[in-house]
């Protein structure tokens, strides 16, 4: 998959040109952490401490079973996600993802061709399903996108999130068979 | 808590005499390997691959950011749970416990004694809520005792987990405020 390509165009019909999916390399960790220390310390969207540092930080996204793309035109960075197994053992068949969106990036059709990418993957990696285990209730953008690429809401957390502005509130569970 | 005392009655009247709760020890990895290795094995309850080492068994039950209980009566570990906190950041006030029961003390009230003592360690350390992420549909004496003590499954996910025998079943999210 690496070096995947798709022309993607967000909901204004800006047109990102071609955008390339390809691998996260050391290389990349600078665009990548300035794409994440924003949203980790905004603390909104992602169950993460908000002052987590840079090398935590990357360990998460990139470390581990963690598998993580960089989705990227003109050679800037505008969005990244990772693919894992959600759980081990008879759990293996599911995957998880996660998706950061670069602030300039936002409302162009990035997060939408991540998935489109994500479930590619997913699928060529013998992925049966791919589950998010904890969706703000508040991130209503996530939630249309995630409903309109065919994900069911199959549990709600009640107060499971503590957002720094509106307090506590729900977490989805969101799930959908590849 | 440690050193928690309390009297515990099985379903059958079974009296365990004084079971005790206190923090498993380095000296309680034999007996506790004894339980989990079993359990992880058959592949029956938990997403954790069946061929797990004991290193990584001892060390996903008590490392990281999980502390871990044993329970004993007469110097005789007959079970063990984890407790820790689910999520990080603004789900770090909602915790996650595991269970396991030695072969030999099932139908003892055992777990149910490790529940009751996990709800007072959950709430003595401030957490608001207890969530178990991945309840797999089959395990139904442990469902049933989850519910008695006000646990509601707030998630389904189908097909979640492979059983070795039952193939693909689903797996429940529950989840009580404290």
């Amino acid at each position: 998959m690496t070096g995947w390509r798709m022309r993607s165009y967000g909901p204004s019909g800006d047109d990102l040109a071609e955008l390339i999916l390809r691998d996260v390399s050391a290389a990349d960790h600078p665009a990548l952490w300035a794409m994440l220390e924003p949203v980790f310390r905004a603390g909104e969207t992602y169950a993460v401490d908000t002052d987590i540092s840079r090398e935590d930080a990357l360990g998460f996204w990139c470390g581990g079973n963690h598998r993580a793309f960089l989705a990227e035109a003109g050679g800037m960075g505008l969005g990244s996600y990772y693919i894992c197994p959600n759980q081990g053992g008879g759990g293996a068949h599911v995957c998880n993802c996660g998706f950061v969106t670069a602030g300039a990036a936002q409302g162009r059709g990035v997060a939408r061709a991540m998935l489109a990418h994500a479930l590619e993957t997913a699928r060529a990696s013998g992925f049966h399903a791919m589950q998010f285990n904890f969706v703000v209730e508040s991130n209503t953008r996530a939630i249309a996108l995630w409903q309109a690429y065919g994900f069911e809401v199959v549990g709600r957390l009640p107060g499971a999130f503590r957002h720094l502005q509106k307090g506590f509130i729900d977490a989805l569970v969101m799930y959908r068979r590849l």
